[in-house]
């Protein structure tokens, strides 16, 4: 097999908070991904015990030459640990291991890892400096951008955290290789957002490779890793804070998170629920004339075709879908607002009566 | 009595994180004092028992018309209290009343109130904005300037927290006279500090007004509050993240944080150690011939006057007394570096040898 090539590389702009996503097979392990990057007495790996087994050991053996110490804290696997007790562990130690203020933590992990691991090195200290290694596909296209940390609290989920850039994030695509296939779905739902919500041309894209990016081609996973961080740059960069625009990025998740909240989370991935998510807000869109019936249909073919479920659990029952919505943006201090196309590429955020809300309910239940 | 003027305006600017400080009699119950803040449905008052039942009537009179809910936590009083729980007895009473990431948050009180909302503030839905009104004169001169928000870790003070500045501060120098002679005596401590390390003529001038400041005259405390937080702003402008000049600021503050330490939090003030802390440092600037030694005797005559401790114990030690240093020092992955005086209003950082420090030691210790 001959070596791979020079990876492709997203310059996300903030000024002098501004990073370089790095994307190709053997990212991880080529040193070249980490030139550049600062070179302090101490680095800190957090992972997790499933990823650290796959993937630990490369990351290390690149680290070793370049700090004098390569600390690692394995976090609890899944999204019930995505709390204060985590972010303690690193916590503790970096100061069991008197890390100072340049210590560079790296992130080798899933959402979960990179949430907190950020959150970590946002507040350690008053900030130290992170990279993040997302190594699943959700990671890659989501995490990647925005600089969005968290935990959760009892009371909801990520509402403890901060605004944190990462120095560089490395997106290797050989770690999807070991990604279990349900992961990789729920990945692709994200992907697939991103056509809809900003770029015409992206999602037919999507519609004439998914194949491919379902076969994990690494071609076909490079532009679509690529493309995804470059459309999510371009709405973060207009709008860092999420006080507009940016909400946009939640196509399907208005719908997405009343399903994971009706099942209570982990019975659905995040990303099954925002595949769902993302055909019932398409069939809100044509019941206010925003879309023709069609791109329902579109969008209900690509979710399936990408293995992930398309109609909402029937159980949940409609009058509580609605009030988990209504609590869900309750947050947000204002009413229910959908976000919704309105043409293909071109998203909208709108209020909906009630009754129409309804009526996709039942339309998408099964 | 004639009604108060104008107070006065510190303008601290940081660009659009940019704030006012307003300092005089009467700032807390003068509704114009909150022009321009924004008015979200919910505003929640962050106090301790102490100050609370002083001052908290006034401020819920000023916030009653301004927001449609004011809700309150009392956290335990004291720096024991400043820490996870009483962070989360913050977040519990946001969720609780389902705050959105408008609701504008105050900090009533001295400084482990400010640093515990401050830092709530900054976490909570990855933000919301808040309002400082310092309680006591430490508070007033040092937390009002630099955006320094934390808990402490069981391994140490400050550990976690954020750069995170407020939308206002509030100095009301009224609030002042229900100060414990003792914190008033704290605080002018690091009103004292601000001259040698920056400006003579400022240290000439508490040295004319010290009783006045100590009989809690207004417009002497108007102009300590108000030169003192722009000498601040002047240091932290040139270096928000601490880089480099910011630690002049700490003149006086390695010695008085061996001091703390060696005695157990809690025995002395944070203030009463960096007074001590100042002379000791004026005593090792002398013996490397930076300033005279008349500038020491200068230095203690104006400690004393202001009752504050000029001798450490010397029950801590000389050995622990530099082993605590170093350990003071660890954190910032190097040597000790001490700030010292090189000619009044000019603050340098050295490495100094042991020896030296040693016979500071021994000639400060009683």
């Amino acid at each position: 097999m001959p070596p791979n090539g020079p990876p492709d590389r997203v310059a996300i702009d903030l000024g002098d908070r501004g990073y370089d996503i790095l994307i190709g097979p053997g990212v991880l392990g080529d040193p070249a991904s980490y030139d550049g990057l600062p070179r302090p007495q101490s680095a800190l790996v957090v992972s997790n015990p499933t990823v650290s087994a796959l993937h630990g050991a490369r990351l290390r053996a690149m680290l070793e030459p370049r700090h004098a110490r390569v600390l690692q804290v394995d976090l609890p696997d899944g999204e019930a640990y995505k709390d204060w007790s985590s972010l303690n562990l690193i916590f503790d130690a970096l100061l069991a291991h008197e890390c100072d203020r340049r210590t560079l933590v790296y992130a080798l992990g899933g959402g979960v890892v990179g949430d907190v691991a950020g959150f970590a090195a946002a507040c350690y200290m008053r900030g130290v400096p992170f990279v993040q290694v997302p190594t699943t596909l959700l990671a890659q296209v989501d995490s990647s951008v925005g600089g969005k940390t968290a935990i959760n609290h009892p009371r909801g989920k990520n509402m403890i955290g901060a605004f944190y850039q990462p120095l560089r994030v490395l997106a290797d695509l050989d770690v999807l290789d070991t990604l279990p296939d349900r992961e990789l779905s729920a990945g692709l739902a994200e992907v697939i957002k991103y056509g809809p919500i900003a770029d015409a041309a992206f999602l037919d894209w999507v519609e004439a490779h998914l194949d491919a990016l379902l076969a994990r081609g690494k071609p076909a996973l490079a532009h679509a890793v690529r493309r995804s961080c470059e459309i999510k740059a371009w709405v973060v960069g207009q709008d860092e804070r999420e006080s507009g625009l940016r909400a946009i990025l939640n196509y399907g998740h208005t719908f997405g998170h009343a399903i994971e909240a009706g099942l209570g989370y982990g019975q659905w991935l995040h990303g099954e629920a925002v595949g769902c998510g993302m055909v019932m807000a398409a069939d809100l869109s044509a019941r206010l004339g925003l879309v023709p019936a069609a791109f329902v249909e579109r969008m209900r073919r690509l979710v399936v075709r990408a293995r992930l479920p398309v109609a909402a659990p029937a159980a949940i029952g409609a009058d509580r879908f609605v009030d988990l919505m209504r609590v869900d943006k309750k947050a947000e201090g204002g009413q229910t607002r959908f976000v919704l196309i309105e043409g293909v590429g071109h998203a909208v955020q709108r209020v909906v009566p009630e009754a129409l809300v309804r009526e996709t309910i039942a339309a998408c239940s099964g």
